[in-house]
């Protein structure tokens, strides 16, 4: 259980800097702020949210398109880990429009190149501008995990999946046939969706996974029935996911225990699967479960389900969509694995802000528009994701991620367990769907935006990777008020006027 | 056959003033060019295409990623309807990267918008800026199709159609089910992908229909086995599209009969999967099915489909992500029907620069998050479109669309055939698929670019709007000397040095 071990080192190393009282959290001292932040000093909140701005807004969006909207923002003033939204309201965002904003907003490195007018629109399928090679080759690789050679860029997590899974089909069916040239008869059946052309492969993926929202990828997305309801899907087998029990050390027999029941199910389905004609031709998985609620297994877990399938000869993809980026203190979540060989395809977005897969080389399609679309991807993205990882170097990010970590479970019983973690990609269950929504809504009300869909009991923590210690603090401060706090009525948070002075404000002089 | 009447009538209307020889043609008169035009006179090569540097970029590409790529582009250079390569060629863009350049390379309005610090990036799910209410509002519901209320953006083609579908389906079985609410065993099914959760309903598509590349767009897709081979897909119902004979007056009586036969089996498909259990929700066809090979139907064919579809309870969904966005003279293809209720759902992208799709009010989902993804689309497109369309208004594209139109199967019977279109959509077909790949790259080394995936045997064309009666003249021009030249070889086009120059080289001087 390194993954827990790790989050619960560092969150005892903060804890006892953090002032925790018997009533609740409190924290004292906020620690010195580092000099390269020139963000606000903290949330400002001047209504409840959304405000009345943000609902004639939502209002307008509902006649016209669909709304699932929190509120509307200011992306203008927002900066660093701060979210403005319209109505003014300033909020510590833990949240980062589900673990999508890598360096807090408006960062001046990407508001340069933003500004630069040589970096238009173009397509990447077929014409791509002459920096793509460059882009690739420098940035791209240079992050690339352990063992890849290749990479494929592409628009969205979605479309990243989609075609990460037609790789491991072609691939899988390359190897049955004993070469990439179909007979007359694939050739004849593919275009009408028929065996042997369209062959019936399945892909085994995990309870409690999530895998994006297309076709293809709901049919290995096994999180909540709103998502899935009445479309049709594939029949290919589903494995359970450990129901790891915490606290961690005081139930490490059971875990083991349960960890390899999964990995027998796995194996017992790929086996059946495969005697019944329907051959697995590849495992998907994410390093943590994310959207289901940010459910860890051990890094022990993940090596063994590595080798299944290398036993059996199936593709093993690692989703690293919302992982990925270096929200766990290193820049992919797999690496904590610390495998030589720790997958066939890694595919990602969100974070990286172009979305795309890494393969090797072998899962390089025999021919040229077998893996295509128009646009693969965004160039502008690309240039975006080049300051990145710039960013992320000389300021030191993934060490910062690794320090910054919450602990807040001890003092809540009642309300709250199962606190789990690796560097910022953190999580914590409060007793019912309730509760749950009841703390979000009065946290976003005291200036935190926090997960509104994980599971239906947890709460997840999702910042971008520039916040540091001196955030944790705040963070801790307003779920602190927003669990004593009786009601979700919209109580506000003192600030000075904005216009004069909008640093006046800051949470530990309300201590 | 309207659409071919329109298209033989702009034709002939263009023709007396080409100055068509008996040995090819060859346009004596170049009209004069536009105020607004401010782009180079005529391509200018330089090298053969790919050139030196393309092709260095290329194989260092192809070490790391998935390589498709024609040539690199210096879109810097780039402008109007001329892109420009890394090896300094300039060609004639008849194909604008797959039809995603709706007004041209660094058009002025685009790039005010990119230079804007304004407009950063944001996903739109959940916490849109606050323009994006007005944007919908102002610019994506101005140019909505008839009958439709709502739209959803998406980031691109296939998130768009995967997404409609899903709407289909939702809608189809709320229907079916005569309540929202779903059953307990529906809610315990779904999530493990079986009936009646994931129920096992269809959707009708026609032979030689491209609805993109993910896997249930893909089900969708009949054009080439490439794109399918090795994929699992649903078994879906497939009906035939008419074979149209061409030149159009004189097969009326046949192809009446043909578009009869296909709408017979349309009707006969969805009458037998609704008895055998397997309800056909939807059908989902493109205007012209343009990578099939730019086929086209009579309108009435599409307005039958229409009504099949309400007879027996199906959504039908107009796929205008290739011909939407004004290149058949109206902004979307299907307007040209002349329905008052042309379809339930519209999907776009491509010239759209964002995708997504427009629906009638029954097909939004009773609940939240139901369709929904991270990103949902991109603002800055939005941004971009909102340009797009006041320069298609002020400019007055659509009827520049309606006015630019080729004419050149007359001289080369024994070379051409099936001169078809509407607007700047058109293609025509050449003997076979060699003479097709001979004239395709013998064209771009005399400066244009031109469809390399449609069909077998069509070439495309595939302008920008910006595209005029004298990019016209200039693209006969080098037609013509393509298909005249015994050999591939590159012969290179005399410019002057571009250096001192670049304005020098205009092709009507060496007529």
């Amino acid at each position: 259980m390194a993954s827990s071990i790790l989050s619960r080192h560092l969150a005892s190393s903060l804890r006892p800097s953090l002032g925790l009282s018997a009533s609740g959290y409190r924290h004292q001292q906020t620690p010195a702020k580092r000099v390269e932040e020139v963000e606000f000093d903290g949330p400002c909140m001047k209504t409840e949210v959304p405000g009345p701005r943000s609902k004639i807004l939502a209002q307008q969006l509902a006649i016209q398109s669909v709304v699932q909207v929190n509120f509307f923002c200011d992306y203008e003033e927002s900066k660093g880990n701060y979210l403005v939204d319209v109505d003014g309201n300033r909020m510590l965002d833990v949240y980062t429009q589900i673990a999508s904003i890598p360096i807090g907003y408006n960062h001046l490195a990407l508001t340069k190149v933003m500004t630069d007018p040589k970096n238009m629109v173009s397509t990447l399928g077929m014409m791509p501008p002459e920096q793509f090679s460059e882009k690739l080759v420098n940035d791209l690789m240079a992050v690339a995990p352990k063992g890849f050679s290749r990479v494929q860029t592409m628009a969205c997590g979605s479309c990243s999946n989609e075609n990460a899974y037609k790789a491991i089909f072609i691939w899988y069916r390359v190897r049955m046939r004993g070469t990439p040239e179909p007979t007359p008869e694939e050739v004849r059946t593919s275009v009408i969706n028929q065996v042997p052309g369209c062959p019936d492969l399945t892909l085994l993926s995990l309870m409690g996974g999530f895998h994006r929202r297309t076709l293809g990828c709901l049919a290995t997305t096994h999180t909540k029935a709103i998502q899935k309801l009445d479309v049709p899907s594939f029949d290919w087998p589903i494995a359970p996911f450990p129901q790891l029990r915490y606290p961690l050390d005081q139930f490490e027999r059971e875990n083991a225990q349960e960890e390899a029941r999964c990995q027998e199910e796995v194996e017992d389905l790929i086996v059946k699967w495969n005697q019944k004609g329907r051959h697995v031709a590849g495992v998907v998985i994410e390093p943590i479960q994310a959207e289901g609620g940010d459910n860890h297994a051990s890094f022990d877990f993940y090596r063994k389900l590595r080798g299944i399938t290398k036993k059996h000869g199936c593709a093993f993809q690692v989703d690293e969509v919302q992982t990925g980026g270096g929200s766990t203190g290193k820049f992919w979540a797999h690496e904590h694995w610390g495998l030589d060989d720790p997958a066939d395809i890694v595919s990602f977005s969100k974070k990286m802000l172009t979305g795309g897969y890494y393969q090797k080389d072998s899962f390089q399609p025999d021919k040229l528009f077998r893996i295509f679309n128009t646009w693969l991807g965004d160039h502008t993205k690309n240039l975006f994701l080049t300051e990145v990882i710039k960013v992320i170097k000389t300021e030191n990010l993934l060490d910062q991620a690794k320090r910054t970590v919450w602990s807040f479970v001890d003092k809540y019983p009642h309300l709250l367990s199962r606190a789990r973690g690796i560097g910022t990609f953190c999580a914590i269950d409060v007793k019912d769907e309730d509760t749950h929504n009841n703390l979000l809504l009065k946290a976003r009300n005291k200036g935190k935006t926090l997960s509104m869909d994980c599971g239906t009991q947890s709460i997840r923590f999702q910042s971008a990777l520039v916040f540091t210690e001196h955030h944790a603090h705040l963070f801790l401060d307003i779920l602190n008020d927003a669990s004593l706090s009786s009601s979700r009525v919209y109580t506000g948070i003192q600030c000075g006027p904005a216009q004069t002075d909008p640093y006046t404000v800051n949470l530990q002089r309300r201590g």
